[in-house]
């Protein structure tokens, strides 16, 4: 088998698809207009923005006046938090312990300022336990935030039966769904969530472009003033050909979402049934409420970072957790909050499979990794003294 | 003369130029890793961001840490205040009167957090007077917010006086260049000013993607929590192509900055002296203290949104103010602050130039506009009143 290139980091960013580049592409030319501007070439502009405001709006279940664009899924996270808890000084938050650091440290902020935050734990499978949060919420509880699904281990958390329970106290309601959406059908009216995150370049959109679905008559206090883009709540000309990116994108991804879900799904397991059978591998997320792309397994005796370096030499892109957080020496706070030991949390790597996929690619991968694990194990101390 | 189409709305937005295209599509096709990935498709795009910051930073006369990815020149102002402003609760701020909403505005949330803000006069041309500045001082004012250019008058301020005012005082002095980058030159370490907030598709780049730059030392709070991008400031996966795409607009621009202000500077003119033959019409803004592409007149007896929607059916596009809050129907709030009547304001049109326009251009406006403005004023009541 030759070489090839093999990217299996779509968890971290994805290829722009040719068909989104060429929506794309009028706006990022002669039509460069400022929404704002009220002659034809602004017009123009507004239309697009519109006409995408509505193409999200239907893929998602939403209105159009429910959608808000932003500058990707961190933005987006942080507006439902923030400008939720701007509303009333010393709420109550609860979230889990395994969220992105865009909902995990920005409820660590709201802490600061002196709103309560309940960190929900997850069993060994990175599920949240819905009994847990209903105990959890108290009168003054003003939101809940819990991700759809985890950008590491890849579990589906059971997002409409919390929002349910959320719903019954009187409690909003917000999801991260930046790994989700693409992925898994997403549904704001059938999940009856108040907030719903998304960001473009996880489903084959534009970096640098996201939306904020916000159910209507939810109120939030915006974070930034300018303009008066977005209806207030995110002013600053729009990213008119990101925002053009982002709804072709979902627009594609929502029609394929059957035959990629079952076609992933199978490449999925193929390469988990293979990565099994190297001895001392475990698989890390949920066995069936996970990603139809997301693998993720430790390797004992190993560090995940020599993993990858090893598998990039070989033309294959993975991960050893999340891309904002690699280069970090600390194991992955999911890992240890699903009770993975250090040891453990450190030999995880992470092969998040996309649209560009195929059996070869797997087939690729599971012919060079064993023996790159058994080098390394080799080289171990830790597998010498075992 | 034939109908053309003429855009001069250049303050509104600009055309993305094809360089600057040409320089991002690597990044919108093959080059689409997350700069936070360890693999090469990662480091391939960290590099070019590192790339790009490093280009930016020798544009500015700044040093590559000191420049921070925003999404536009709306976050960079409300990073820079806001984020001031948290780190010392009830402190004095001041700015003038004259700012873009994105300044303005959140001063105005500012004080209603509890801090005090001076709003400072302009003189009938829209400067500030450093004296008033200066007095204005106070031992616990933490920053002084000026523009360099407004976005409607086209008025320079004289900010490398006010920075040096400031800094003798030891308070922190930011500047909204997001008019003036691309028009006049801009150099970080001459004006010594502390933060400067820029915006990319005013100077030929995309729109999504802008900076600010932070003298080295400055403390900021970040408004934002995720995964630890832009130092933390401003977290987020990286608009890799918009970045690339903003310091390659900005390179070409400083390229040719002489040429190009010497170019326009005639164009303006030109236009000035044309339109000034017109009877019952003033030039708003100073007369040899402005950008060299703008051009803002009032027209007695008409509405400048009458005449926009009259040049927009001859092709040529142009604002009556900035296009953030075009379609509202208050009168400019910078023409107000420099004293204009209400009726005055509301015949204002604003003319802004750019790489793209011509002498034929010109020649066409100063065509068309004449016979335009004859009949709207012979439709107009207070006209015939005079």
């Amino acid at each position: 088998m030759e070489s090839r290139k093999v990217y299996m980091d779509h968890g971290a960013t994805t290829p722009l698809r040719e068909e989104v580049l060429e929506a794309m592409m009028p706006f990022l030319r002669e039509k460069f207009g400022n929404p704002s501007s009220i002659h034809a070439q602004g017009r123009e502009a507004r239309q697009a923005v519109d006409a995408a405001r509505e193409v999200v709006a239907a893929a998602l279940g939403a209105e159009p006046g429910e959608i808000f664009f932003t500058s990707g899924g961190t933005e987006s996270n942080n507006i439902a938090l923030r400008g939720t808890a701007a509303l009333k000084p010393k709420s109550h938050f609860i979230t889990s312990s395994i969220e992105h650091h865009a909902v995990l440290d920005v409820c660590k902020d709201l802490e600061e300022q002196g709103h309560r935050v309940t960190f929900l734990p997850v069993d060994s499978n990175a599920l949240v336990d819905p009994r847990v949060l209903e105990e959890a919420m108290t009168p003054d509880t003003a939101m809940v935030s819990v991700m759809m699904a985890n950008n590491e281990v890849g579990t589906i958390q059971p997002i409409g039966e919390m929002a349910a329970l959320a719903r019954e106290k009187g409690v909003l309601f917000h999801t991260d769904a930046v790994q989700a959406i693409g992925q898994i059908p997403v549904n704001v009216k059938e999940l009856q969530v108040d907030f719903l995150s998304l960001s473009a370049h996880k489903f084959n959109g534009p970096k640098g472009i996201g939306a904020l679905y916000v159910r209507k008559g939810v109120p939030l206090t915006p974070l930034y003033r300018g303009g008066g883009q977005e209806r207030k709540l995110r002013p600053g000309t729009e990213n008119v050909a990101g925002i053009v990116g982002l709804a072709r994108a979902l627009e594609l991804a929502v029609q394929e979402l059957p035959e990629k879900m079952s076609r992933l799904k199978h490449l999925r397991d193929t390469l988990i049934k293979g990565l099994l059978k190297i001895e001392d591998v475990i698989l890390n997320g949920h066995p069936e409420q996970r990603l139809p792309g997301n693998v993720n397994v430790s390797f004992k005796y190993i560090e995940g970072e020599s993993l990858l370096l090893s598998l990039d030499l070989q033309g294959v892109a993975a991960s050893s957790g999340s891309a904002c957080t690699s280069g970090s020496l600390d194991p992955s706070h999911v890992l240890m909050a699903m009770g993975l030991d250090h040891e453990t949390a450190h030999g995880s790597l992470r092969l998040t499979l996309g649209r560009g996929n195929d059996e070869a690619d797997v087939d690729y991968v599971l012919k060079i990794l064993p023996p790159i694990v058994e080098r390394l194990r080799n080289m171990s101390a830790l597998y010498k003294k075992r």
